[in-house]
């Protein structure tokens, strides 16, 4: 409350919090008071103290999340992608490498970086086939066709394949052919979309929003659970800074941070946080290091013919370096190559 | 070029920009080379010339958008809002003043807010049917309900309305009832939602998202004209910073900057930047004295009962001030009131 | 406190924070225990409650600063600036026009400057003659040769002068010279400078930190004001942001905040906040709509020989148009010209 | 060039680059003219071009810094502190593990922080005597005392001491008592306290501005080199961001980003980034796995009766995790411990 709040200022609030069945808790100072709310936060949503005279200001102290929090839900979540038989698990006792081209553009391109991917020792194929892009001049996806290669390529090297989808309108074409739906950082806060994907069936890959705080996120998340859907496994991809060195800037701590809020898996992905192919394999190194669950990394045959991010896309040695950091590193922090716990039939 | 580029890699950089029609000038220096593209922006694409050998870095000198821009458009555009014979203007020579409650949550409440939005000057009528929000808990709109009560009480007062859409299958349903649709700070990057507001036939009313930058603004209307709507309206809104006094920071400076850079018209919402009761009233003088078109403001006859951002909304003593520096500020700085400009039949 | 703390947890922050005097009330619910603590936030400063068992988070609800907040000294403050005899204001019921050369080059770009400076309405001349610049290749000012002309252009001109101080050592030497100091964004969180200045028996300018909230600036005014000096007037000058439209963002909504909680003037510094000329009327009308107790503004005879930050300075037709706004805005919002109510001998 | 820029608009531009000896390469397209310029950067410093007719933008290409660029300099250094006889390397094939007190408070203290530290594998102490404090009622060091505490619990112990220079006029007696001056986020661009350390004749620590990109950062570094002293070493310690989770956000991509552009050695401080100590164990995980050249980390013997950070600093089995981490991941990016590499007499 202001210092110059009034009893009865003070008895106003009081009255709305019960009103609502919450309870109030008067501490009165010398020159201030404090009142702490106790009770459902649900039910305290629309009280609007902060147009009651006398209010100063109003901090939430609990979390705003439920079903994704580790409140009542202590051991961390493992989350499987793929069909009977064959399913890899995201969590916290594996490490899952995620690999692909940023879009799929041919059968011939996708199928020579899932075999690139596979080779590096990524367990699961991704590809995009909706790609939402800043300029409506840009390459935006082959759409079903897409999808179509993607799955084609997913059965010819046994890999479960993940794929974002910008619109609602398209979650089921899109649930019929990846094993994992993805919304993207520029849809974190599409409300629609996550409560699609949420009925979908399937298991989502949740990007950050580039300027969503953790909070936020995990209400996203919160979202998808909502209607029915756990198999959430959230994505940290950078956020903006005034930093221009980087596209955004990796924020490794939100890895941790997260573990420590929420049962879901997490993972990074240092490729378009980076926006630059020489960062990856440090970054990559890192994340390992700092305890995510997996990576999820662009590769590309040519990158210098690729319709979207080339400049982030590895091959070669940088490749090679990376699927050496992924073998050795995950043992290091107590990880096992998910590769090697998945679900075979 | 990197300074240890060498002449091959210089050739072949001129190589790939000729070869799709561009023209490549090279400035040779004692250290580092600097090659300058001139051509259609369209067709650079996919070079991809950061994947290129000896390319140290790339960057874009002219602007992205087109459509927008006041390049080939100098002249300012006017939207004129509103059923014909009462069409109100926003644009370079008036100054139009929007208003009305956050959510509509009853007719009463929504016809109240209403008539003080007029009796304060307003000359179009602003309320949410469909509230994206945070939590999932929170109040969601009353939907097609809140659409028609809108529209009533539009009719009843004699306003044009704007109401946001939040998922690209609502739009036709929201373009039936509404004057103007409104595409909020969360979706301005949702592009189904821009591609299907461009094709709705009514004006839109484009917010900032609250981390975009001016230009990836002025992308996302690029986005809505490509598909034949020419009269958006773009809306100042605040962006996150790391300042915790206001719930974003307004950036006043987006006014004179977008005004220079594109011909549609911006205003400002003084209430969803602040999200503080206390700072409209300057904030809307502000926004007048730098020479935006517009505001839009948060009205409400019962702020304490609110089910959507009570705290921020005017009543009484403040909407007074308000009204009065409605009325006299903007012939300051050259404008005209817009309801003086409607077209009423 | 945590979900899972214990009643002996919540014992041991309730005995910690009475052994230094305070009082701490405990809120139990059902889930969560808050416990609200009153009492004299210095002797708070080392309780370290986080790192107590039980501990999820600390909040601080009231100030950190005393001397600046308006909690105990309601009524706003004016600073009076220039020799006895002609004393110019800067506080709630004037507007003040500052405006000079960004740094002082030779004697006549510097008396040409204060020329424009007061033809345009000017009644304290602002100039550099310590310019902290972010390479050490770049002009560095001319020091006290930069102080001596200052001062003689401000004799010839009857303006009062304030120039930056960049060193504690270069104080008192400044203070000589100077009717105000100035400390510039980049020291202000240099505590040695801050209190240096505190004694210095000026008046000072205390521009915000580029990334500084609004409560750390406080807390700058708060050490200076700590060392017996009070004269203390705030620039708001923009902050750092995700935009790159603009040099800074001007954060106009500090004006009225710092208002709402300080009792301190604060002006707006519209050149360094966008850096371009272009911005610097439209921000000008901005920051006399906000509120704010003037500004101050770089203007120069010829900006493409400046020696520093030319690009923003202005002359010619934008000077006049400032100086019409100057002129006839105030009044518009209840000023009156800091001119006619200096205190002339 | 704007595109209604004039043919003597350019020449005017190529005449003005090639009156200070630089070369101006035109390219000129349909639409718009790019002029490339080569030469000296430094005598580009005045040539204000913004404010030229016609001229639309200027973007640098080049890097300002020079000295401490890897531009002339291909090598990574290797910064050595200590006293001749036991000097310990930071630089790219070792990995040196820095810790100590946040604050020097007595004899006792800090000789048991030291301990701890050298236990877990510390091999240069720091502990600090001068405090920055944003408030003016906290714990501000205790001066030339806490400088002979430090000395002697450093020769006590045999590890080579840091500690942090807040004042220029402070250089003298903190650089008579330490090994290695650091200079904190705060006066990162004090450049006065640059230049004064820069003259001290022992290595510096930089700690990255909480704000500063990492040119502005390089630039700081540029000061101190420019004045003799090219043992600095860099050290990145969370900027600040949107996100309220951590105290800061640390920025893992600066440490590679920085090691392609300057050959100075750069470290990574987890407990001031994070603020956090259950953060601090997984942070300095990712530090080494990114690369980082060390690590900088707060230990305490009794953090919740610190005078300073408490919540921050490690001990007990958080403090042999870290121990572990600093002893075994190392050689899993190809480092060798400092210790085995010091110098010893």
């Amino acid at each position: 409350m202001s210092p110059n709040a009034t009893e009865e200022d003070v008895a106003a609030v009081v009255a709305r919090v019960e009103g609502v069945g919450g309870e109030a808790f008067v501490s009165k100072g010398v020159v201030r008071t404090i009142i702490g709310l106790v009770g459902d936060l649900e039910s305290f949503h629309h009280l609007n103290l902060r147009t009651l005279r006398g209010v100063a200001d109003v901090h939430r102290i609990s979390d705003p999340y439920k079903l994704v929090s580790r409140q009542h839900h202590p051991d961390r979540s493992t989350v499987w992608v793929g069909p009977a038989g064959r399913q890899v698990p995201i969590g916290p006792d594996s490490f899952t490498f995620l690999a692909g081209p940023c879009a799929v553009e041919t059968p011939e391109q996708t199928l020579a970086a899932a075999q690139m991917a596979k080779g590096a020792g990524a367990t699961i194929l991704r590809g995009g086939a909706y790609k939402p892009r800043t300029s409506p001049y840009a390459f935006q996806g082959l759409g079903v066709r897409g999808l179509e290669i993607l799955a084609d390529v997913g059965r010819a090297t046994g890999l479960p394949v993940v794929t974002e989808v910008v619109d609602a309108r398209d979650v089921a074409v899109v649930a019929e052919h990846a094993d994992m739906l993805q919304v993207g950082t520029r849809n974190m806060a599409n409300f629609g979309l996550l409560q699609a994907v949420g009925e979908a069936g399937k298991p989502v890959l949740l990007k950050r929003g580039m300027t969503a705080t953790i909070e936020e996120w995990l209400m996203a998340a919160e979202y998808i659970a909502q209607r029915g859907n756990l198999d959430v496994v959230l994505c940290e991809r950078g956020i903006r800074t005034f930093e221009p060195a980087t596209r955004n800037t990796l924020d490794i701590s939100a890895v941790p941070v997260v573990q420590a809020t929420s049962h879901l898996p997490v993972i990074v992905d240092p490729s378009h946080a980076a926006g630059r192919k020489d960062l990856v394999v440090p970054l990559s190194r890192a994340a390992i290091a700092v305890g995510a669950d997996g990576i999820i990394v662009d590769v590309h045959p040519e990158p210098e013919t690729a319709l979207c991010d080339g400049p982030q896309a590895l091959l070669g040695a940088d490749l090679r370096e990376l699927a050496q950091a992924v073998r050795r590193l995950p043992s290091a922090v107590g990880r096992v190559d998910a590769g090697e716990l998945s679900r075979t039939a």
